[in-house]
C-alpha cells in the first residue's frame, strides 16, 4: 500500500459528501434528527421486464460492522483536516437504525422501495453509498443471470466470468448473485467456498499446450478427473480435438466417466451439431457438448435459432459485467424527516427531469395476487399507515398516466418488506442461497409470462395508493408554492 | 456467510479448471517443468488508441501472499473431493518464479506482453485468473480515465462512481485506477485513504431537503465548510438555487470562500451558460461551475461543442464501469515450456479466429523512439535473447500485413518490461500513484496526437521482429502438420 494507513474498516468505503454533509447535521445539532430514506432504481436493466434484488447479506455485514477505526479517524483528521470535536463524534458512531428490505431472490420493478433505513439522520446519511454500490451491483447481475436463464430454459447455465469482473470482490459476490438468479454453477472457487455454490470447470488450452499433444493432456486429465470434459479446439476442433477425445473415451472406457467436450472458439453453431454428430457416432449419445465464447441472451437465442447442439452454456464476460448495461442506477433518498417540533415531515426532491421526482413519505409496498389465478395483479406502494389487505376492493392506477387504472378484488396482498435490522441490532438469518434462488423461481411462477420475455415485455404495473399520490402531489405544490414566495420575495 | 468458512486467502480467487489442471500435472509430475506465460490483451477498449495498464501493485500484492489456507484445504478436499496427495502438495506451495511487467502508467498496446511469468507449470496456472481479474479491470479503467482527460484537456475531472462500481474492490481499486489515467481527485474516502489520492466532494440533494430550505442548508453547510461548492437543482435551478447560492456567498462574504456551484441534472449546455453569467454578474468572477449527471467523453464533447462553461467535471458511472465497453479481454498465454530432456519449447495455440493464434516464444518489448524529433516510432516484440539497442537500423512490418514495413534508423530502444519478481521475492517498489500518474503523462508525450485522438485514431505500430515472425510461422507449420500426421494416422 502507498499509505501508512491498515485496511481495518470499510466505514470510508463513502463519498466524502457524505461525510461533510454529517458534519453539518453534527455541528447544528440535528444529527440525530429520525430520518426515512428508500432505497429504488427508476428504470429496469437491459429492457427486461423485471429485476432480482440481491445483495441484503452484504449490506447486513456492512451494518453489523460500521464504525470508524482508529486510522480512519487518523486519516480524517491528519489528513482531511476534520476537527477533533467532530472527529470525537465519529469515534463513537455505529449504525442504530431499523432497516426494512426485500429479501435476496424478491423480484423488484422500478421506482419500488427495495430497502427502507429509519435512522438518525448522520448515520442514515454516512451509509448510503456502501449501500448503493452493494444492490446496484448484485441486483444488476442476478437480473442478468435471470433473464439469461429464461432463454436458455431447462439446459445448464455456469458461470465462467472471473477473469473479466471488476476486480475480486465483482468476481466472488457476482457469482453469488447469478446463482440467486438461476445459474446453475460458477468456476470461481472462492464463491464456491464462501457461499455454498457449486463449483464447475474443466480444462485450458495451456493443458493441451503443456503436454504438446491433446491425446497425452486428455488422456491425463482424464486419469485424476474421472469425469471428465475435453477442451477440443486448441489445435483443430474437428480434424483433431474431437476425435481425439473420442480416441482417449473409448481407450479409458469404464475407467472414466467421459463427460464430454467443450467449444470455445469458431462457428458454434456448425461445431455444436458437428459435435453431436461425431459423439453420437462414436457411441457417445450422452456425453455433453459444453460451449462458451462470448455469449450472452442474445447469442444464445441466435444459436437456438440456428438449431445448435448445446448441453451446457458457460458464460463469462457479457453475464460478470452485465456488459450490455454495466450499472443499475439505484439512488437512495430521504422521504421524511423529524421537525424542530418532533414530528415527522415528509419530503420531495423535484427535478425538471421529471422521473427525478422522488415519491416523498414512509411507503410500504405490497404485491397484489389474484386468489383465483394465483398471478400477481401489480405491485402496490402505500404510505406506512394503509393495510390494503384489510380491503375488499382496491383502486389500481398508473402514476403517470394516471387514467391507465382497475379495481381489484378477492386478493392477496403480500407485504414486501422485511425487518431484518431493529434499532441496529440485524435480527434476520439469511437463508441459503438455494432456498434464494428458489425463492426467485417461485416469485417468477407469479408473474404472466408476458412480463419475462426478453424482447419488449409488457410493463408490469407499480401503482401508489390514492393516499400516497395525493401525499405526492401535496408536496410538490408546497414546493411550487416555497419557488413562487421565493421569486416574489426576490422582486 | 453461509459456510463455515473463513476467508483468509485469495488462492482460492480462480477459475476451478485451474486447480484440475494444477493436479494433472502434479500427479504426472510435470508440474515444476519451467513454463512461460504472457499476459496480453488483442484489442484496444473504446476504439481507442492506447491503453494505460495498472493492476501491478495488487498483482504483486497477491502473489507475495499466495498461498492456500487450512481451510482453503479443507474445503478442496472435504467439499470438492480433492485427493489427500494433492492436498498436501497445495498446503506447501508458493509462488517462486519471476515475473517482468510494464510498469503502472505505461501506455499499452494490442499484443503486447504486459506481463511475463517464468515459473513452475502449475503455479503459473494457479495464478492466471487472479492477474486476468485484477489487469483487465484496472486497465480498463485507467484507460478509460485517460481518453476522458484527452477530450477535457486542461479543466479539472472528480470520480464519483462509487455508488455504481461493480462491489468494493471496484470502486477502491477503480478509483486508483482512474488517478494513473489522469482524473484530479475521487469521492471515495477509502481509496483516498488507501492510496493518498485527493478526494473531492460537495454536498447532496438530501442535505437541503433536509434543512427544507436551500438557504439554511447551505448558510450551515459553509460554516463547517468554508471552501464551499453548493448544489443548487434540489428544486429549481435558475429560479432559486443559484440565486440562493449567491446569497448565501454575499451574506457570508469573507467568512468563506465560495468555491462555485454544482449542476446535476437538466440541460448542462444551457444551465451552465445561464450559472456563469449570473455569478458573474453577481461578482462571483472565480466561483466554479462543476456539473455531473451521467458523463463520458462523448457527452464532454458534446457540451464543450454548445459552449457549455465547464470548469470541474464530475464523472461516475461511465467512467468506473467503462460503461460504453465494461471489459478489457486481456489472455495469458503459455508460450514456452520445458520438455522432457530440460530444454524450452516454444508452444503455440491454433484458432480458427486468426486473432487469437498466440505468438510462441519468450519475448522482450522495446518502444522505439526516434532520436530526433523525440516520437515513438512503434512498439518491436523480440526474442528474449535479440537486443535491438545494439543495431544501427531495424526493420519494423506490419505483423497481419507483412508488405507494410519501415526501417528505422537513429532510434532509441526501450526495455518496457521491468523485472518485479525474482524466484518469488518482489524486488520492485511501487512508485507513488503521482509518479505513475506523472508517467503515463510524459508516456503520451512520447505519442503523435494521431494516435490519441478518441474517434478514429491511427494504428500505433505494434511489430514483431524478424526471428520473431519466423519462430511464429514456423510453430504454425509445425502443427498444421501434426494435423496432417494425424489425419493420415486416421485413414
Amino acid at each position: 500500500m502507498s499509505s501508512n494507513y491498515v485496511n481495518d474498516s470499510l466505514a470510508l468505503h463513502t463519498d466524502l459528501y457524505q461525510i461533510n454533509m454529517a458534519e453539518s447535521y453534527w455541528a447544528d445539532g440535528i444529527h440525530n434528527r429520525k430520518s426515512v430514506f428508500e432505497l429504488f432504481f427508476r428504470r429496469l436493466p437491459f429492457g427486461n421486464g423485471y429485476a432480482v434484488f440481491a445483495g441484503l447479506e452484504r449490506v447486513l455485514d456492512f451494518l453489523r460492522d460500521f464504525h470508524f477505526s482508529e486510522s480512519d479517524l487518523a486519516y480524517l483528521r491528519d489528513e482531511l483536516g476534520y476537527k477533533e470535536d467532530f472527529i470525537a463524534y465519529l469515534k463513537d458512531i455505529r449504525f442504530t437504525g431499523t432497516v426494512h428490505s426485500m429479501v435476496e431472490g424478491e423480484l423488484v420493478f422500478a421506482n419500488e422501495p427495495i430497502i427502507r433505513v429509519e435512522a438518525p439522520l448522520a448515520e442514515a446519511q454516512l451509509i448510503e453509498t456502501a449501500l448503493l454500490n452493494i444492490v446496484n451491483y448484485q441486483t444488476l447481475i442476478a437480473t442478468k443471470a435471470s433473464r439469461i436463464k429464461q432463454v436458455v430454459k431447462d439446459e445448464v447455465v455456469m458461470e465462467f466470468g472471473s477473469r473479466r469482473a471488476h476486480e475480486i470482490d465483482a468476481a466472488v459476490w457476482g457469482a453469488r448473485a447469478t446463482f440467486i438468479g438461476g445459474i446453475e454453477a460458477t468456476s470461481n472457487v472462492l464463491a464456491g467456498k464462501r457461499f455454498n455454490i457449486p463449483v464447475a470447470g474443466t480444462h485450458g488450452h495451456s493443458m493441451v499446450q503443456a503436454y504438446k499433444n491433446e491425446y497425452e493432456a486428455f488422456h491425463s486429465y482424464a486419469q485424476r478427473h474421472k469425469d471428465c470434459i475435453f477442451l477440443v479446439d486448441t489445435y483443430n476442433t474437428l480434424k483433431i480435438g474431437i476425435p481425439t477425445a473420442i480416441q482417449v473415451a473409448k481407450d479409458l472406457g469404464d475407467q472414466i466417466n467421459f463427460r464430454g467436450v467443450r467449444l470455445d472458439s469458431g462457428d458454434i453453431a456448425f461445431l455444436s451439431k458437428e459435435a453431436r454428430k461425431m459423439l453420437d457416432e462414436a457411441g457417445f449419445k450422452d456425453a455433453q457438448v459444453v460451449v462458451s465464447n462470448d455469449l450472452d441472451e442474445y447469442t444464445i437465442l441466435n444459436l437456438k435459432a440456428q438449431g445448435a447442439k448445446v448441453d451446457v452454456w458457460g458464460i463469462g464476460t457479457k453475464l460478470i459485467t452485465a456488459y450490455d448495461q454495466p450499472a443499475l442506477g439505484a439512488v437512495y433518498k430521504i422521504v421524511s424527516i423529524e421537525n424542530t417540533t418532533g414530528e415527522m415531515e415528509d419530503t420531495i426532491k423535484i427535478s425538471s427531469t421529471t422521473e427525478k421526482v422522488t415519491t416523498p413519505g414512509r411507503k410500504k409496498l405490497y404485491r397484489i395476487i389474484d386468489r383465483e389465478n394465483g398471478k400477481a395483479e401489480g405491485d402496490y406502494i402505500t404510505m406506512y399507515d394503509e393495510n390494503p389487505a384489510s380491503e375488499k376492493r382496491i383502486k389500481m392506477f398508473h402514476p403517470v398516466h394516471t387514467f391507465v387504472s382497475k379495481f381489484v378484488t378477492n386478493f392477496e396482498a403480500k407485504d414486501l418488506h422485511v425487518k431484518v435490522v431493529e434499532q441496529g441490532k440485524i435480527i434476520y438469518d439469511n437463508p441459503t442461497l438455494l432456498q434464494m434462488r428458489d425463492y426467485a423461481k417461485e416469485s417468477l411462477g407469479l408473474l404472466w409470462d408476458e412480463y419475462k420475455r426478453s424482447l419488449n415485455p409488457e410493463e408490469y404495473p407499480v401503482d401508489l395508493s390514492q393516499k400516497c399520490w395525493d401525499n405526492k402531489m401535496r408536496n410538490i405544490r408546497e414546493v411550487q408554492e416555497m419557488v413562487e414566495e421565493f421569486i416574489d420575495g426576490e422582486e
